[in-house]
């Protein structure tokens, strides 16, 4: 069996504007920092950045948590890794539906044998503690998952009172912020989450394929005490702790050059600082809403819920959206992206994350808009 | 929660000569694609890299196989894929043991539910087809795993007669190739492997992270009639076929710049060849094994059953191994491995793997150990 070389040629990809639900663009510093020579898994240089990155990923979730490493794997990796870690068979699960998700989540649980409840919202509404309550009062729960910040959405659901309603029932939370954390305030430790996991290529604008994860006190000591071992092998936090920490012990070979990029983003996300991030996240997303108001279009969130990273816009009645999508694509090398699910159709997802989230980016996004649609 | 960022200095990774078990080093061509424009997952320019990458994975398996791609995830990823998807819980699976991978292939069977029975060979050994007839003689299989390249003995094992003996008693057949695909002759096709797949970091030479998977018609018949979901939501083939096939359907963002770095890996396989390529690093194993002998040291495994790409060398009686191994890495930037398991200080371990299969790095190894030896 052979095969003509020839036809495989250079790589070629263009170089886009990437306003969509992610990847985000990356930093020019952060591309460079992949093409550093390799190292083994095991070398000195490289064990010292395991704990370098570990440091600044206790920062991004601003956390003292112990137990917070990179999944090597992509945001979903990281989100089966924090269900998989968390629930054993039979475990009482309350998952929160409010948009794409939250179905992923409640649909990761039942894989690992949890006997799940759902409560839900429409697709851009967030719950309230008191929906959380009602729902746990009915049937308490050992796991309550929610998505901080909805890609399908666009809704940022608000989490402390949530928390402390979990606790009362002495359940743990599982949070989602891969298209939150960096981008928009918010703290594992203040707010008390238990369990939290993100991805590398949305706020921290690192490419995709590697999703840190942190687990909290109470969710350690559930991890420590399971009856059975985690039904996933790869993804085992007992494993993955002692690669990760002092025992060094082999588990699989880290993802190096991704690892080199992640430590680049978050060095990014130290030196600019998280408030000072956040906050241009926001002023981004500000002009970004305000601009496409002034061209009559219509925010699918009210703003009091409304995530800075990624805003949902109604499509205009009428319009070929993906006509539209195609022309910004060709004509203007712009990425944003169609709804999902329930949402399919019915808004537009633009994404300002990380490197993403500057001026000239939603200034020509409003330009080209103008143009296409007046 | 502050931080002080000018504590994280500039990414400064050593140039190392790269001769242990993975990552090997990986060509410059190949790290200057990781640094080509991020791109959407679901950009037509990306699509069509995907259905390339496709083309050049089932030449590099030597495989007509359409289920032919890359796990988001490292070789282990890609071991658990092949698991997850080939086992149902009870299925009754034999497992050959002649080092680690095949310990690791037993762990995950179980934790798959899987009715594990196993025989096993001291490491570096290799098995022959009647010791699998007599097992499945006993207890027939639906699936058996065997290891092809163990990186952790340094054994290659013949399958061509197993295979027919597994499909005589109606079973798969799952074959690692993480250390020898690319490095060794191998076709999936013509030894009739049901299951197979490897490692990006070996000898492809690309970073790692990413994890080539083939299952053939035997095996997707099976998937197809699984009577539970896969266990594994990331790694499921029956989410991850509509993936990257026609529908396209979203599942998880793929790394792209570990695309990026397998594409152009593949390319140098293609255009070297592959049969020049195993050529090449036959040549380099024998100049490697000559030195050795050359300064009175012994090959763990016998000539017949020895891996090109992955030698054990036994260690001299009295030798401080630690300390020579330090020396090759602090004087002259060579890593290679120690031993693993119950070959653990008693072998070293050299890969000639990929990129670092060149004639100047085994100069340079036998040329140190000459000195630090002598």
């Amino acid at each position: 069996m052979t095969i003509d070389a020839a036809k495989f040629t250079d790589l070629d990809m263009p170089q886009r504007v990437l306003l969509g639900p992610g990847p985000s663009m990356v930093d020019p510093r952060v591309l460079r920092a992949m093409a550093a020579p390799m190292v083994g898994h095991l070398d000195p240089n490289f064990v010292k950045l395991m704990d370098q990155i570990q440091e600044l990923l206790r920062y991004l979730f601003q956390t003292e948590n112990d137990l917070t490493l990179p999944i090597s794997g992509t945001g979903t990796a990281a989100m089966e890794t924090c269900v998989a870690n968390s629930v054993e068979p039979g475990d009482r699960v309350l998952v929160c539906i409010n948009g794409y998700f939250g179905l992923r989540l409640a649909e990761m649980a039942k894989r690992y044998g949890a006997d799940v409840a759902t409560i839900s919202r429409p697709w851009g509404e967030v719950f309230n503690a008191e929906d959380v309550r009602a729902a746990l009062e009915k049937r308490a729960a050992q796991v309550v998952m929610i998505v901080h910040g909805e890609t399908s959405s666009g809704a940022m659901q608000p989490l402390a009172e949530i928390a402390q309603v979990v606790h009362e029932y002495d359940g743990l939370l599982l949070v989602d912020t891969v298209a939150s954390l960096g981008g928009v305030p918010f703290s594992v430790d203040d707010l008390g989450i238990d369990i939290c996991y993100t991805g590398s290529q949305k706020c921290l604008s690192s490419p995709p394929g590697i999703g840190p994860v942190t687990f909290g006190p109470r969710a350690v000591e559930k991890l420590n005490n399971r009856a059975t071992p985690v039904a996933n092998w790869y993804l085992d936090l007992t494993l993955l702790r002692d690669y990760w920490g002092a025992p060094r012990k082999y588990h699989h070979t880290t993802p190096i050059s991704a690892n080199y990029a992640l430590y680049e983003s978050l060095r990014l996300v130290a030196e600019e600082g998280l408030e000072t991030r956040w906050a241009r996240h926001r002023r981004m997303a500000e002009m970004l809403w305000d601009g496409l108001e002034a061209i009559d279009m219509t925010m699918h969130v009210p703003l009091e819920n409304r995530l800075a990273s990624l805003t949902t816009v109604r499509i205009p009645d009428g319009l070929d959206e993906l006509a539209i999508r195609k022309r910004l694509l060709v004509d203007y090398n712009i990425e944003i992206a169609g709804g999902l699910g329930e949402l399919g159709g019915k808004v537009w997802r633009v994404g300002l994350m990380g490197y993403s989230a500057r001026a000239e980016n939603v200034l020509l996004l409003l330009a080209a808009l103008e143009k296409l649609l007046g």
